[in-house]
């Protein structure tokens, strides 16, 4: 189903000047109109409902040593287009995505210096997406941008849920405040982190997720963000217009370019209804098909691993205490004292794979395998690890044959350290060891300050860094899960190996101090909104210091919160993330992440409120099975929902995992109850969810 | 033959302070003095045959964020050694190298922080190496280096034969002064160059040669630069001290080490004769023995190809003029029009091979074949070069074919344009490439500035990237010879597939407007101490407009300063670079170069002063073939020479080509003659050569 159409679409010029153009939304909910200012520098402002959602914004850049495209322009022409087609992605939220816009493609021209540059919008029902194309051309072949004056200017002074601009880190908690409120809240929202930069006191990141007093949601992102900077937004508060604020790099500038080129696109969503914001596939939609022939490979995958009792400090990544300092192939581990804290060995890990088979999860994950983790970041080190090398008591061979003998996989581990060039050098070399030792996905990461020295985390050079790592893991038949790396803008469309990034404050903080009870309200309208992220929820003890006497943090939310993660958070790789001897004192909750599906057919986002609630349910991927996640961010709440989404006439057995009366994410999270009910397409429910808490339900075919 | 004697060599100790210690050379002629000074920092001087050569100097180390290496340190213990052996180089001036010294080893410890620091002193009958080794430690891992304080104090205004400090280029002609002049001549001596980054109105680089009133002659340099900065000469010119300046990264910081670490050694030669400056092997003997098991497949090579029609800008690396930029994967080549001056064509290379064939030459080394030379520097592209596409006029495997039906091989060509990252990325592939298309040996080049951008040529990260490229080289039995990358430090001991570099300023710049006429008399003192340049000697027309009409450059030297360049530039790869229709105009002279080895068994070293003159004698590896070679820098000088190298009893005929009685460099440059003598071991010889002449001889066994 694809159709093609080259007509104008809207002709409403007698209402506008005479270089305005308009297009609409498919569904003619949103008005997108272009124009030239009297400078010749190009705007554009977007309503929705006839309510102004970007008032009158300018586009343009400002070069490094060259003369910048900010203004002098002319039109020299204008397509327009739409398109509808459906297409299946690998894994996802559905199996079918339907893409359908309408398209105006301005052909600009700078009098002055001859050049050529074209914007093309996209207008989907949830909103527009626009970039920036730079044709081949005779006067216009290598450039540097050193601003992209891109703007976004608001109608008001909204109510934003924002983490700080940053070059280095996402993983901050979110805030919530008006817009005007930003920059007296900057200090105390920056909290510590491994590696970070920001860069003023009004900067935030994308995906922001903002709210109106007229009751519109707007989301403002990117998508496609292939070998460009990352943009973050840079408040002007007298006049709340946000300002494209590109990564730079270690010399101060922003991304290199050559011509035919184009930039990400940037998107503006918009409705009055949240849940919309959370069922667009917009940003997918704007990034290019598969380019991965064969993707039978490519396989959703729920783990368990040695994670969370090394975030805790119960158990460590490094295998002895002995060294100062690790120089590999010089540095002796067979002599070393080992700590006697190091979990990767073989005795704990066959223990893991047992635990993994018994309960049918698919992956273990085992962290701090491989000899360098004594001194592993802090130290700006090169040769950090070689990723191929096992610490002394784990034995790759024997633990790759236990596990295939349980009918689990291994999940391989790359640790980078952000030492980038040591990461490439091996890549062809790490990937060969995972595919001759039955690896087929790894999780990767990037602590610590960037290397090369003065590199940061999104500047175009680490952009094109990740991407390098995801094509080259494409050709080994390798799905990666990176963390610390780009926050991602739906590339997964384009290269489905990559199965998930953290690029967010995940549940390690739970174990850092805490995040806010409503965190996992806010993430799947910001941080989600680009792909899925590798979250690893399922924590059942939420007293940190039963697994560390020496760490005092606490996890706010309760177990049903937990669990309801699973469904709102969604991703196609899941962890159960806590310890097996936590799940099996509580196996009639575990058994909602054992049931619980990690790819789906269809998604019906049934209740949502940024930073309050989301309810989501899902239909498991070639069943007749659905599941319920409903997380509550605030005060206790009735949840309202309906089982129409269920297929008419037929009879299901919903198995409720709520908060119990008494729940409390601070002094009572592990008070949940299990209720089994049938349900049809005519049930409904009313289920109390307390602060931090949440309800998740399985409804089997009777 | 290898003898080790752990006996305490010299005792002198009532002449020294209670710290001091001492060793000599081997032949007695030279002493060296460690000592500790008031302060506990460590110094130490060194004299020849009782005369100063470096007076009293500081050792010691400035480090970032940590306490300094500089004082208070005590001596904990110390060892003596003494080491004789003979090695054999897979190719070199000579088929034995005889490595004989003393060393001392002092073991130190600095109190306060309790870190230790071992100082090696090895001294050689030509001079002194030493190096800082940080052994493993308890309080010693991660150090950065942000200055090291390493001092060469001179004894007096010495004539120094120096080149600008500079962190990105060598490519400057030699400045003859003295030591207190060098401040007055920096900004002169500082031409223009596509990288270039200078430091210090008194930074000079290494090796760097010197030459004493009281006639001593000294050479500073360093051997086994592996994972350490560039030590460049910063001079103190009111105390003519030389201070040790190592070339910073893009942070400004010098090396990141990991104890246990070593520095490089510094080298300081000397000699009352400078014959023994060329002679020493000291730089090779502190390298490590050789790390590739089966060295079968390195050859010395002699080669003829495109260069000098490209490099005078009489053809052209670029297919086409059509593309504003190129975009490798997007541009299409096959729809350009060729510019009609592209060299890398499948019918002018053919017509190289034939050349080639004809006269006997090992290789054909052809730039410009693969796409992206249109706009290759300049423009800090990432992208730049893949290394495995040809341009359309370019058939790899016909070439390729041809050649091996010729019994002549190709040479490949690989430009990063300084894009590092890119080449690594690609450097698997590429060297894969060559290997399934038969290619054995690579020029590679590293022009314009350093991606990752903010680094230099000379920094701790790019000397990583030279190694690594060299010994992944090696994985793929492949000899490199890199252009603009770091000048060699002997590391072709270690790894012999190095067998050449440019590092200097070569032939090109006689088409640049012109060397000076003394250059050649001055590299084999400084450029050459480290290892072979790939020079490309052999140039025939001088009045470069000849072949290029815009291009009024002169090559400031006689024929037979050309042909003599095949002896005195000793490499084990060296270019026929002139054109062929040139050579035909010449073809007695280019007989020479068509005879001349490239491998010897035994070099003689008949007569040397810096900058004046120097005369080489040579036996060809394997056979009984001498070859003599005399470049003559400055006014025109009689060479008196012995036979007495030559076998006793044996009769040869000697080839003497030599500079015409009306030969000049700069009005008649083509003027020689070539006679035919018969000589013995008794044979002397008196000959004439011009400035910027010399001659040049073959001897044949009768």
């Amino acid at each position: 189903m694809k159709h093609r159409f080259n007509i104008l679409i809207f002709t409403f010029l007698t209402f506008l000047g005479i270089n305005a153009q308009q297009i609409t939304s498919p569904d003619g909910n949103s008005v997108l109109e272009f124009d030239l200012n009297t400078k010749g520098t190009p705007t554009y402002k977007l309503t929705y409902k006839n309510k102004a959602v970007i008032k009158a914004s300018k586009l343009g850049f400002i070069f490094k040593d060259d003369e910048n495209l900010e203004s002098g322009f002319t039109i020299l022409g204008s397509q327009t287009d739409s398109f509808d087609d459906i297409w299946k992605p690998v894994w996802g939220e559905e199996s079918e995505i339907r893409n359908h816009y309408n398209e105006l493609l301005l052909h600009l021209k700078q009098e002055a210096s001859q050049r050529l540059m074209d914007i093309r919008f996209r207008m989907y029902d949830e909103g527009v997406g626009f970039r920036y194309e730079f044709p081949e051309q005779p006067h216009l072949g290598h450039f540097v941008i050193e601003d992209e004056q891109t703007q976004f200017a608001m109608a008001g002074d909204h109510t934003a849920f924002w983490i700080p601009g940053d070059y280095d880190t996402q993983e901050y908690d979110y805030t919530e405040s008006r817009l005007s409120e930003i920059r007296g809240l900057m200090d105390k929202s920056i909290t510590e982190n491994l590696s970070q930069k920001s860069f003023s006191s009004t900067g935030v990141q994308t995906s922001l997720m903002l709210k109106t007093d007229a009751g519109l949601y707007i989301n403002i992102h990117e998508a496609a963000l292939i070998d460009y900077s990352v943009m973050h937004l840079e408040l002007d508060d007298k006049h709340m217009v946000f300002n494209a604020w590109l990564t730079p790099d270690s010399q101060g500038n922003r991304p290199y370019m050559v011509a035919p080129a184009n930039t990400p696109w940037r998107t503006v969503m918009v409705s009055d209804d949240a849940r919309d914001i959370l069922a667009s596939r917009m940003t997918y939609n704007l990034n290019a098909p598969c380019e991965i022939e064969d993707t039978s490979w490519i396989k959703p995958v729920k783990y368990v691993g040695v994670w969370w009792e090394m975030i805790t400090g119960m158990s460590s990544w490094a295998y002895t205490n002995d060294f100062k300092a690790v120089k590999l192939g010089v540095t002796d581990y067979s002599q070393a004292k080992p700590n006697g804290t190091h979990a990767a060995n073989n005795k704990h890990v066959k223990e893991l794979i047992d635990f993994a088979a018994l309960h049918g999860f698919d992956g273990v994950l085992v962290e701090g395998w491989n000899v360098g983790w004594e001194d592993w970041f802090g130290h700006s080190k090169d040769y950090v690890f070689d990723f191929v090398t096992p610490y002394p008591d784990f034995d790759v061979d024997e633990i790759q044959n236990y596990a295939k003998s349980k009918g689990v996989e291994m999940i391989m581990h790359h640790e980078t350290s952000s030492s980038v060039r040591n990461y490439e050098r091996h890549l062809d070399g790490a990937y060969k060891f995972m595919k001759d030792h039955g690896y087929h996905a790894v999780k990767s990461g990037y602590v610590g300050d960037i290397l090369p020295r003065g590199e940061n985390h999104y500047s175009q050079w680490m952009v094109n860094h990740y991407q390098y790592a995801i094509e080259k893991a494409a050709e080994y038949e390798i799905m990666v899960n990176a963390h610390e790396a780009v926050r991602p803008t739906g590339i997964a469309r384009t290269y489905p190996n990559l199965i998930g990034n953290e690029s967010a404050r995940g549940t390690e903080y739970q174990a850092f101090g805490g995040s806010k009870p409503n965190h996992v309200t806010v993430l799947p309208f910001t941080r989600l909104i680009g792909g899925p992220m590798d979250y690893t929820p399922g924590i059942f003890e939420m007293d940190v210091s039963k697994l560390n006497p020496n760490n005092n943090s606490h996890v706010n939310s309760t177990i049903a919160n937990q669990l309801a993660l699973y469904v709102t958070m969604y991703s196609p790789l899941q962890m159960a993330a806590d310890l097996p001897e936590n799940y099996n004192r509580f196996l009639d909750a575990f058994q909602f992440i054992k049931d619980v599906a990690v790819d789906w057919d269809k998604s019906v986002y049934l209740e949502a409120e940024p930073g309050s609630y989301i309810t989501i349910a899902r239909k498991a991927k070639g069943t007749n099975n659905w599941f319920v996640g409903n997380v509550n961010g605030k005060a206790g709440r009735i949840s309202n929902i309906s089982f129409d989404f269920l297929e008419k006439g037929k009879k299901y057995i919903a198995t409720i995992y709520a908060d119990a009366k008494d729940a409390d994410y601070k002094t009572n999270p592990q008070a949940y109850t299990i209720k089994k009910i049938k349900v049809t397409s005519k049930s409904k429910l009313k289920q109390n969810s307390v602060e931090g808490g949440g309800y998740a339900i399985s409804i089997m075919e009777e």
